[in-house]
């Protein structure tokens, strides 16, 4: 198949923006302002880039208004640089459409509500009582549980399980290995032994959502565990039983979310992160990696912790004196000024 | 199908424990204190929520001995609350039992031993030498690999993995995948390259242990990977090569554990832990999340680390800190009165 | 099947090194220096272990030169032990060959081009396009997408997945659970929402690369995501998109490395380390357990972070200094003699 090539001009006329030069210039595809050719577009959305945008063998740039002048190869002079780069690069990469029907090794319950116009891959596993909505996708090798229900549009790439009864929106794309609505993890101990508590809740993903591979979303206990519209989680997290996580959030790979915590909207969870359960995050919260977060956030605003990596020789020298960090800030503080800080300003 | 109904003299017919008030009072669930209606039982495990009697309209409460005054309510007296509501809710919602006999997409070779109790969801795949328990429940895709052993009334949900010669206890509970017996990380350094060691142990898996979404227990080096009976294993956890995990041990979500250390009975290991190669844990041991467990621990009791979370700006001027501290330490010993703390009270 | 029986002259013949003692000793199994019988060989790779030399019941053993004559048992001297104790172990466990063709159940492509002598198990499935290479071991369940490539020689265990495009090259081990090839994470940002930046690099993973069970590999945004021949990656790591990973590096399990890193040649990454994105670790650099890798290495060495475990109490009381730690710092200066460190070393 020869590569799609676009004018400027049907770019812009899909995707808005406003081209500057010649707009019969055709490009086949996207790349970045270093590697891009005569016959691909580029972009500059960083400005601490824009030094490079000289040494560009582009055909084509996307860019800002105010780097409008900055060059005179042919542009598209766009609101959003980075989001018009995405989006013209989703014009050369379309994703994939739904063969409709059922591979005739899948095995579809005759009590499913499957779409006409789903496709079903081979060996997928469609439960009585689900639901798979229009164009949605269902990959090799997915397991759908009893009553789960699969949103129009959403594409399940191979190997993801959906528990009984629970249910993803539309639009959303769950990469291999993901697992929606797993028990989550509630014991009660019983004379040195743990009595299994029933997650009888389920697990509800909002339209939009995107789940990396291999991670895992917990059923709730009692209640639900909800993850809101436009949310985008990467590979290898895990969301404990009845969190629930606002609109449009994102949460980078290997973070942990223990039980029952509720992470509001638009905030920006950083990879490695691990959040206690019970907590509240507010709005707009960003956490960076690593960070271990002991208690509720309530202000908006970028929140840390994790120790910095040092040559092992400093960290033997240093890591021993975190265990006696209590009597070294005594000594510090007893020998300190008077009027200076003798408080320990606990936040 | 309409939903159960169960007075609390059957309740406690079943489970024992004594009804005070009506014993004919009817319930169809169990929910929170907040949540629970007038057809539904609630329950007081934690004296923190006593006040949270007042306010329910819950038909009925599961509550202790000392709290058996603290309400009108019709109510059930237990000796254990929080493990008699577990075991309520189970009967409102007991697990779905076995349906005899393989799928007939279900890959069973010749040469494996499945109790006719037992069911083989679509696309299980069990291999020549395995052996299948009454009433196991082996879901779609699951692959169960030469020799390998799953007890009596033990679950595996859709697409876990059982490596060859790996054996898995009765009445388990495998959530969707999980992986038992992949290869110990094990390699020889030689002139610039690895070289493999075979893992020829095996995982052996005790009675009543659960494992989470996608955890991961390796199989020994020479040895055996062993977990004790009643262990609960959350989501994403790894086990690695040779570790022995003492009987009735929960650990949370993200925990890894290195190679061959031993952890004791009766442990509770929170979520994010990590966990180095060849130590030992104690019997009754508490790590709280994200601990780095760095030696052996010879005591029962409760042990940290993790940085708490602080405001990125103050992290920023507190973290450059740490790689100096042996420095701090000695400025503010120096200065110390005599007579304090001159040493490093390692443990 | 009766146990393989070997003489030390047949391992030597297969394996090089020399015997010491009688050539004519069979052995037919190998086991540590507490645990080897009459019948087994067993390995001294480290000094530290000599001692056990004295007590050990085997009838063979495997040392260094400079061990030669540390016993009079018969013995294998080799210049490095620990590695031919690992081929000794694999002479006696070798691993399964391929069972030349697909299984009745697998679901192949006609587009797809699979050798003659490759084995394709129960419920794989491998799409149009699709190359695999010579004795490859294609498990249960696998799904390889379209246009990828696994090389000769390598296994796939049971539900991998190799999304479309991606390569694996010859005699590569991928664990159970393992996912190639998905999509990185990447948004752009626009009006509150995100917008996905599709992802049509791809990922490629070298000869003799070994992926742990349940670990990460996602294909690039732009360009590949490249994983160096003789990479050995253990269980649940996450490799983010655009990540480089230099040949003959190990890296250890649950550790996550965000995008766009290059990480250099020959270097051993600890488990539960966190790696930030866009930054360079140079050859031979060892990260130890659960380090935060917050900026380049330059240099090769051994660097760490993670905050060593303490008894909760101790933690209790040190944790909170940590958020005034530039408190404790400046007084500390303050009150240091003349011409101390008055500086924060930052490297």
């Amino acid at each position: 198949m020869p590569p799609q090539r676009l004018t400027l001009q049907e770019i812009v006329r899909r995707l808005g923006g406003e081209v500057a030069g010649d707009p019969a210039v055709e490009v086949t595809g996207v790349a970045t302002l270093d590697e891009a050719g005569p016959d691909e577009v580029t972009f500059l959305a960083n400005p601490r880039y824009r030094a490079r945008l000289a040494g560009t063998r582009a055909g084509a740039v996307i860019l800002g208004a105010r780097d409008r002048d900055a060059t005179t190869i042919a542009r598209i002079v766009a609101d959003n640089p980075y989001a018009y780069f995405a989006r013209t690069l989703a014009l050369f990469h379309p994703p994939r459409e739904a063969v409709a029907g059922a591979h005739p090794t899948a095995c579809v319950d005759p009590g499913a509500r499957v779409a006409p116009t789903a496709e079903i891959g081979p060996f997928a596993v469609i439960a009585a009582g689900a639901r798979v909505g229009e164009r949605a996708r269902i990959g090799a090798g997915c397991a759908i549980g009893e009553g789960a229900s699969i949103g129009d549009d959403t594409v399940l790439h191979p190997r993801v399980t959906i528990y009984h009864g629970c249910s993803v929106g539309a639009r959303c794309i769950l990469h291999s290995g993901a697992v929606i609505g797993a028990d989550g993890f509630g014991m009660a101990p019983d004379a040195g032994k743990w009595v299994k508590i029933p997650q009888v809740g389920s697990a509800v993903l909002g339209d939009d959502v995107e789940v990396g591979a291999n991670t895992t979303i917990d059923r709730g206990a009692l209640g639900d565990t909800v993850v809101g519209e436009g949310v985008k989680i990467d590979n290898q997290v895990q969301v404990a039983h009845n969190c629930r996580i606002g609109a449009h959030t994102v949460i980078a790979g290997c973070t942990g979310i223990s039980g029952s915590t509720v992470i509001g909207r638009h905030c920006v969870i950083g990879g490695g992160v691990g959040i206690v359960g019970h907590i509240e995050i507010a709005d707009g919260v960003t956490v960076t990696g690593t960070t271990f977060v002991t208690k509720s956030i309530r202000q908006p605003g970028v929140y840390s912790s994790g120790l910095p990596m040092m040559p092992h020789a400093d960290w033997l020298r240093n890591a021993a004196h975190l265990r006696r960090l209590d009597t070294i800030a005594r000594q510090a503080r007893d020998k300190a000024a008077p009027g200076e800080d003798h408080g320990t300003d606990e936040h």
